[in-house]
């Protein structure tokens, strides 16, 4: 059995790092607050007995060696960063319950076939840089140069972060594993939505993820004076994004299970008495079904081409990220099934809606997560919360599925 | 006659002091540049051979003495601050050209009974602190303490700008004139609209100023992650406000002579995968009837009220200012007119669509205002443009008025 007061104790620490006037949360990559964050993960992971370092793009990862020197790695973990403002849960748990099951095999002296490593992945979550799972990018190779380009709102690149923070952004090859040299990769993580509250469980083991598409739009019009320029022959680009944001959010919500969302936008040059002459904004489409999803995404871009002619305003749509939906590996799914037997939970499978590292993986390892119940849904916000009883549940599936994935 | 080349080589000279790499000028107040901007005004205030000083708000002015000393003074002038990128002779026209009449009245040893003033009044635009008219209030002694609490993007207040910028925010009452001791107000100024150009005149007589009402709408909903919060149960600020900002284009256009701008949105918390939970933006509603643009304003507020309550968020309108149309007086517009003939143009009258410091001095003096004609009506943009025998025409007129009000 895991300790759950040591695993939550743990949580409840971490949950101070970086932490507002809201109670909410915000450690961006390559910040102090997500420094901060690791150097305590890193001392857990010590006292779990794992030998403790950092891999070049970032990743912090402790290793529990296996009996077998040759056998490939079983990978278990999350993230520690987080977006403006999140919640406590979303990514620390899944490290945390990764490290927990770790220090429970080593006080047990359970020895693996297979080594093990838990891993905290940098920067899943893309908040400061509009462009996530930089750390299992990393990992799977598929990190690029371009990729390190992208720039948070303060103009800094990823690779000066990476700089900034002590890292070589020129080595970020070195981070990449070959494939076979992984078994199994597992996450455990909070559902940041509804359906294991609604069907009364603490776990859940996940068949797959909805792929993200983010896509950026820039609206060119004219600025102008807010006084003496009658309406009739402006061209508004603030005017035209909110006839867009509507065409949006009626595509999305006509599949009934399309999200679309509008999380960043900035208007140009932003007087009080001026019109707009330029707005950019962001949006985040999803859907388990990429058709689906892709359908929504041509209907949105054929009309919001459509008012920006008729508007006399130039529409620029670039592509931050497409992401396939990645479904979860046999293997991982049995693993996790076998656990929560172990475990005496029921066995109970669902579908991913947030996007997570492991769909980065599916290429170079067959990947997997379990999820815990989230109280009344909410993520991403000071309010997300999951129970003492439900993050020990979790974390005990996850012990077992690891040491079935093990050995 | 005044010297046209000197009136336009000082527009010119001005036009560097700020100038962004779009070709366009950002001169904030109680910044670097805008103290630029005065101390080469300054310069050329001594020049014209008149004494120098600046008020308790930062109203530079420039003093020509009457033959009678206890005569009232006219004052003539405008603002050398600017909108964020904004053009180089909204303001700059007005006080280099109050400057050029009284250096050509001193050139031809023209003594008036009355004095003279020429002044550039502090923040006439509102672009920093999303309140103007500063320096016009000052005088007008409506300025309160608490319009001192007003605070820019990077939460300055006005008090503690001027603090910065050398000046003691207590004493500002100290700025404010006397009832009688100012026989009128002068400003010439672009037209920003296309009336001028469609009439093919250069110079116009303005009759009066519509009055700017400024509100700031904060829409509170609820943040949660992009990818697992279904439409159906979102309470998104964003989308709230899209809809709304339609209602206010659809409502002010809908009367032929409103005007309604949103120049300033921001969102929180700003992350591309998070739903936004606060949504604050700024509306600049104008006509130069103030009861259809009453009327307006109901109409929104009463949308936007429906549309809040339907959606699940919370609507809070606050009114940053809400100023009565001011119509300008016939002494000053009959001095205009003589001056018009006497400057051999035609008398053309017009009414201004813009806000000016004209409008906050209707409680202290006799105020009225001269128009030049602007390309393409374009104004708080780089391509804002009036010609050199535009700009000459406008001072010549200008030059007679004060004469015609000073003796």
């Amino acid at each position: 059995m895991i300790n759950r007061e040591r695993l939550w104790n743990r949580i409840m620490a971490l949950s101070v790092i970086g932490e507002q006037e809201s109670g909410g949360i915000t450690r961006l990559s390559f910040t102090e607050e997500e420094r901060a964050a690791k150097d305590l993960v890193s001392s857990y992971m010590k006292e779990a007995g794992l030998s403790v370092r950092e891999d070049a793009v970032g990743n912090l990862i402790g290793r529990k060696e296996g009996s077998d020197p040759q056998a490939s790695v079983v990978l278990v973990g999350s993230h520690v960063d987080s977006v403006y403002n999140g919640g406590n849960f979303d990514g620390p748990l899944g490290v945390l319950s990764g490290i927990e099951a770790l220090q429970t095999m080593n006080e047990q002296d359970i020895q693996t076939k297979h080594p093990i490593e838990v891993i905290a992945f940098t920067d899943e979550e893309g908040a400061r840089f509009s462009f996530g799972m930089i750390g299992s990018r990393g990992i799977a190779g598929t990190l690029t140069e371009e990729n390190l380009k992208n720039r948070d709102k303060q103009g800094i690149s990823i690779a000066e972060a990476m700089r900034q923070a002590g890292s070589d952004p020129t080595a970020f090859r070195n981070a990449a594993r070959e494939k076979g040299s992984v078994k199994a990769f597992i996450e455990l993580h909070i559902e940041q939505g509804k359906i294991l509250e609604n069907q009364n469980l603490s776990v859940g083991v996940v068949t797959g993820i909805a792929g993200p598409l983010w896509l950026k739009f820039t609206i060119e019009g004219e600025a102008g004076h807010a006084g003496t320029t009658p309406m009739s022959i402006r061209h508004d680009a603030l005017a035209a994004a909110a006839q867009m944001m509507q065409v949006i959010e009626k595509e999305s919500a006509a599949t009934g299970s399309t999200v679309g969302t509008i999380g960043q936008l900035q208007l140009f040059p932003g007087g009080v008495n001026i019109i707009p002459g330029r707005v950019e904004f962001t949006l985040d489409l999803r859907d388990i079904n990429e058709t689906v999803r892709d359908q929504v995404e041509q209907k949105i871009l054929e009309q919001a081409e459509t008012l920006c002619a008729e508007r006399g305003v130039k529409l620029q749509v670039e592509v931050l990220q497409r992401v396939a939906p990645a479904p979860c590996s046999e293997l991982v799914q049995n693993a996790a099934k076998d656990a929560s037997l172990a475990a005496g939970l029921e066995t109970f499978t669902l579908a991913s809606g947030a996007g997570h590292d492991g769909m980065q993986l599916t290429e170079l390892c067959p990947m997997g997560m379990l999820f815990i119940r989230s109280k009344d849904g909410i993520s991403h916000n000071p309010a997300e919360w999951s129970s003492l009883e439900d993050c020990a549940d979790g974390a005990q599936v996850l012990y077992h599925t690891v040491l079935n994935l093990a050995k």
